[in-house]
């Protein structure tokens, strides 16, 4: 068995090994499942080693969800992870025997058969060490290994799942622990985008990103590529490729910083519409509050995104922050607490507000993106309710009326559309 | 790990260890899984340990294999067996998570977690040993295990399926493994009848069976259990009890020979609209023909089923066999081949046949049931083509059109609408 952290980091240069991962969408049906066995029997004819790795069919997943609810509210457990995983052992059944039916020899793996061994948290396991000497062993025979992605088996011989996204994770731990030569995912989309193509006409797929400017919109909501698989892809330095499923267009290379990259000032514009945010303003300067007041949220598991502390002129503090609107009024609740023990306390709070932001590695080096951003907004009208900043990433948390025109706009202030040279 | 042949045959008379079968009908949704809990629980309070193996909820086995028609024929391969094998592993999910619902301490189990081990034969593998202590020590720390049915694992790490009824199978095998009291079987009916109650109104629910007569009535079709269930059954001497999922009725047990069970010369009439006749009169008496004849039809995967054969005055021989009604065109062009070799052979051929049975242990120590069963088919006028007989079974070949009417006859003759003293 060997550990992740013991695979040796060298690409080899010979023969390719791919990694492919197609989502639900792409699996939508039957004829999407043909059409996806068509593309890997091409593929594999052309002399790459393939590893698929498939999610549930589109609609599997919520439909056994929705059976459950019957019987089980949020608690994770045994039964719940034995059950969705089907979803994906259902996918990766159909495309081995569509494979088969195409003349491809194929084979189709359960998390629990190679196997991929996580930690015990059902619902939302860590891979701890994945045995790639079976599937290596079929790949090497010339066989297409079809893996069931979203699961593993625990030290107790549990079926576990690992979240949300979790297709991707198998798929980027997969190339990991068999040293593949690219990572991809096939997906209904183009690749990344510059920006959400829904609300800026003018969005171009992204030919090249780094992990961390990947990293700072999986976190923003590009939803094309969960933040743990890009965190994994980064640790084993594996590339990965964001392609669409079906059509021939280039995609995005998500790979090392290379040099050049920092020509492009602004790589993309990201919109993120599921926060609100809570102002507490005349905190007495007292560590202790602020620190209790988001120990209170953490212990309500309340994850608080966007932080903004200031001190006024009277020497007291105004705090902002923001946090998923699903709890949102659990926060609100929370945050009063304050109040109470002291009236001069105000809390304002503003749950539809949409966080925009610009990513890119180019920031570092630089100046003036600020400047830039802030006057765009400005000239727009578009009032600033907070900033927040990394070195490759400036926030802001806008009202929720102005995401749509603030995307545009910056979209077109850092010359979005058109591709870098 | 323990093979099924090492086990102790021995009833344990403490406390009582319940293996229960739910068919597919009693899980066809929700609302039947969650009074099928609620049955659970309430014998589990009563103190019974309870191993509850489970079938796919109805209609999800076939609509499994629906979706595999597309991508694959009849061939059976290691993708079929792992895509339908989700049918059960979702419904002892929710069943499991039904059970904690309602506060019993439940667990889910698959077959390759037992481990059941089984042959390499995908489709249709047999159980070759169960390691019964993770179930054991589940049950005796008071837990209820529910079991995925109808799946195990070859030595390959292959999710394996044990053919049509083989949750029946998965429970046996779990009653003989663990030295269970009993082996419930849940079903849509009430128990084994004395004859299809869809035939014959006055058919009632027979009490006791001996395990001979069970495999009797299971091989002539009548379909409540399956024959290699009670095969194993038989050879571990594990009472099965049959009963109605969801009415309190007495059902049927099918145990060991007792002294007294003779006392009823005929248990139950059974019919079987399966089969097609074929007849070959005037062969030469040349038991070489006869050999290759059964031969090609056993090497075209024909199963012949009754076999009746006679001579003629003038020294030839007449065969009269039936063969299943699918495969009955392949059977009827293999028979014509011997008219090609002697043209005074002559074939006649009669799809469409209904086999009608006499089934019971008292037949052993009763003499004169064969004339009653001529007599009484006779006066309703009804031609009897073939005749086969075993110890406890005499099988009448008939015209299809008459089966009806010879059961119920039948059924009067022997006087089985009265229950038995």
């Amino acid at each position: 068995m060997f550990l992740l952290g013991l695979n040796n980091p060298s690409r080899k240069a010979v023969s390719k090994l791919i990694v492919q991962k197609f989502g639900g969408t792409s699996l939508a049906d039957l004829d999407c499942i043909e059409k996806v066995a068509e593309r890997i029997r091409l593929r594999a004819q052309g002399g790459d080693r393939m590893v698929v790795v498939v999610s549930a069919m589109a609609g599997e997943t919520d439909r056994l969800e929705a059976l459950a609810n019957r019987f089980c509210g949020e608690i994770p457990h045994r039964e719940m992870d034995m059950l969705v995983a089907t979803g994906e052992q259902v996918s990766a059944s159909l495309l081995s025997m569509a494979l088969k039916k195409k003349a491809v020899k194929s084979r189709a793996f359960l998390g629990h058969q190679i196997p991929i061994r996580t930690s015990e948290d059902l619902g939302e396991a860590r891979i701890e060490s994945i045995d790639p000497r079976e599937l290596k062993e079929w790949i090497f025979s010339g066989g297409v290994a079809v893996v069931a992605g979203y699961q593993g088996v625990n030290a107790r011989g549990e079926i576990t799942t690992l979240g949300r996204g979790g297709s991707d994770l198998t798929a980027v731990a997969l190339a990991g622990a068999l040293d593949a030569d690219l990572c991809e995912i096939c997906t209904d989309v183009r690749g990344v985008y510059t920006a959400d193509p829904r609300i800026c006409s003018e969005a171009r797929p992204i030919r090249k990103l780094c992990y961390d400017e990947m990293l700072e919109l999986a976190c923003l909501g590009a939803k094309v590529l969960q933040a743990r698989s890009v965190q994994l892809a980064k640790r084993y330095q594996i590339p990965i490729y964001v392609r669409s499923s079906f059509e021939q267009h280039p995609g995005t290379t998500v790979t090392t910083e290379e040099l050049g990259m920092e020509g492009t000032v602004v790589s993309a514009i990201s919109c993120d519409r599921t926060e609100g945010k809570i102002s507490i303003r005349n905190l007495s300067e007292d560590a202790e509050k602020t620190s209790s007041l988001f120990r209170a949220l953490a212990e309500q598991d309340i994850s608080v995104d966007v932080i903004v502390q200031d001190r006024s002129d009277s020497g007291k503090v105004n705090l902002t922050f923001t946090v998923p609107r699903l709890c949102f009024s659990k926060a609100l609740e929370t945050a009063q607490l304050c109040k109470e023990e002291d009236h001069s306390v105000e809390i304002k709070s503003h749950e539809k507000v949409t966080k925009v932001s610009a990513v890119g590695l180019g920031m570092r080096s630089h100046s003036g993106v600020a400047a830039r951003i802030f006057g765009t907004l400005s000239r727009e009208g578009i009032e600033v309710m907070a900033v927040s900043t990394s070195e490759i990433k400036i926030c802001c948390v806008l009202d929720e009326r102005y995401g749509e025109l603030a995307v545009r706009a910056l979209h077109e202030e850092f010359g979005l559309a058109k591709e870098p040279n």
